[in-house]
């Protein structure tokens, strides 16, 4: 892989019900498998996936993780994840993301809803660290 | 092991917020966790945990369930899932469960709020069909 | 409405991670979130939402749920789900489903991986059963 | 109430099948819900329940998290949730968390696996932000 990989993806999701609380809203765990979903999305866009990356025994597990909720998200809402690759070291991956409402029911106009972070280490089948694949660094 | 395993058993657990959905109600995803802590914990009763079994190679897998609902369960409620062994072949495990509501703010009388029934086959690390272990048939 | 709403649709997803259990597999509670969303894609379908009915004071309720699994789904498989409305009485509204296999890394050919069946009723925003919407009755 | 409520809370919980992933460890979304049980716990521990005061039209939305983790929790494992008030003022509540593994099958020894805070904003039943009840500020 000559390329350089884009360090920077959109992927849309609609809200589940199952996502949703009884205040009527994304219950906050719902926003950290969409965040899984964006850099997975952004991985596949690499021409990977990390389902081959795990066959391959690599995996990223994730260190750490932060969110800011500034607006609730609703059921049926039309999301985007925007997903950001902030840095990448031999070691870490870190990636910053913004959950954007796109569509709802009756409004018009994008919302910034919440933004996030993570950061994720590389461990080989025996749940060792190990250096992460040169083509995922950038 | 020479004594009868247990054939019923009894699990409390309060429901979760994220358990629930928008109408404020338990989702209806959210039961078969619940059935499936009731079966794990009736074999930690026989003085095996499923943890252990997965270590040795046997693995349970779901091949049929069934829910019928009948009231709604609601967030903070203190339930009861009471576990059963139906019927237990050289393949298969069949259980039956009741979703019980024994305790609500501001109620009083405990109530069937579901039942559940499902089919275990056993299958190894390899995926293919095997005969149970001869102690879980009870 | 003077049409007749369709009876059938088809929805795809893709599997989460976080819907995949320790054997590598889709947890068998997550199809019933996926029938969830195929039954309510097939009303989008019909012209309306699943969130415009509940704000016009119009729940379904699921009242029996059942699942037969075939054969396994693994993470990162994209799956489609193939709902039918079976039965649409003036209290109760039957689906059946199929969940399709359609692509997987390194695998071609697509596989009915599970079958499934839900029955609905329809309550006001007081809990109390109601006679279904004409339009939805097909 | 003229006690002085408690501000630091443990509750246990067994780690469910369903919340762990194809690593065969808890996936990262699941330790938000264990956190909200945990400051949940410590709630009833003051002598109200949350669902109590979702029914006085008191809500509790959150506004920040973050977590770092720093050893695989698995499947089956006991685990403490260690809850703290750290800060509360008129309108925001903040809680830290210790994700303490306390029992595993053929280990000894506790460890903490995960540190994690929440900040959290009292709304109303129209979603306004409000004042946080006297007693809740300790």
């Amino acid at each position: 892989m000559t390329q350089t990989p884009p360090t920077e993806g959109v992927y849309q999701l609609r809200v589940r019900y199952v996502e949703c609380d009884p205040m009527g809203v994304a219950h906050h765990s719902s926003y950290l498998p969409w965040m899984e979903i964006g850099r997975t999305e952004l991985l596949r866009a690499v021409g990977a996936s990390y389902a081959e990356l795990e066959s391959a025994g690599v995996f990223l597990v994730i260190t750490k993780c932060a969110l800011k909720y500034r607006r609730p998200i609703k059921y049926d809402d039309l999301v985007e994840i925007r997903t950001k690759v902030d840095n990448a070291s031999k070691v870490k991956l870190n990636h910053s993301y913004e959950i954007v409402l796109v569509q709802r029911l009756g409004e018009t106009g994008e919302q910034v809803c919440a933004v996030g972070e993570t950061e994720l280490a590389c461990v080989g089948s025996d749940g060792k660290i190990q250096i992460l694949p040169e083509w995922l660094r950038g």
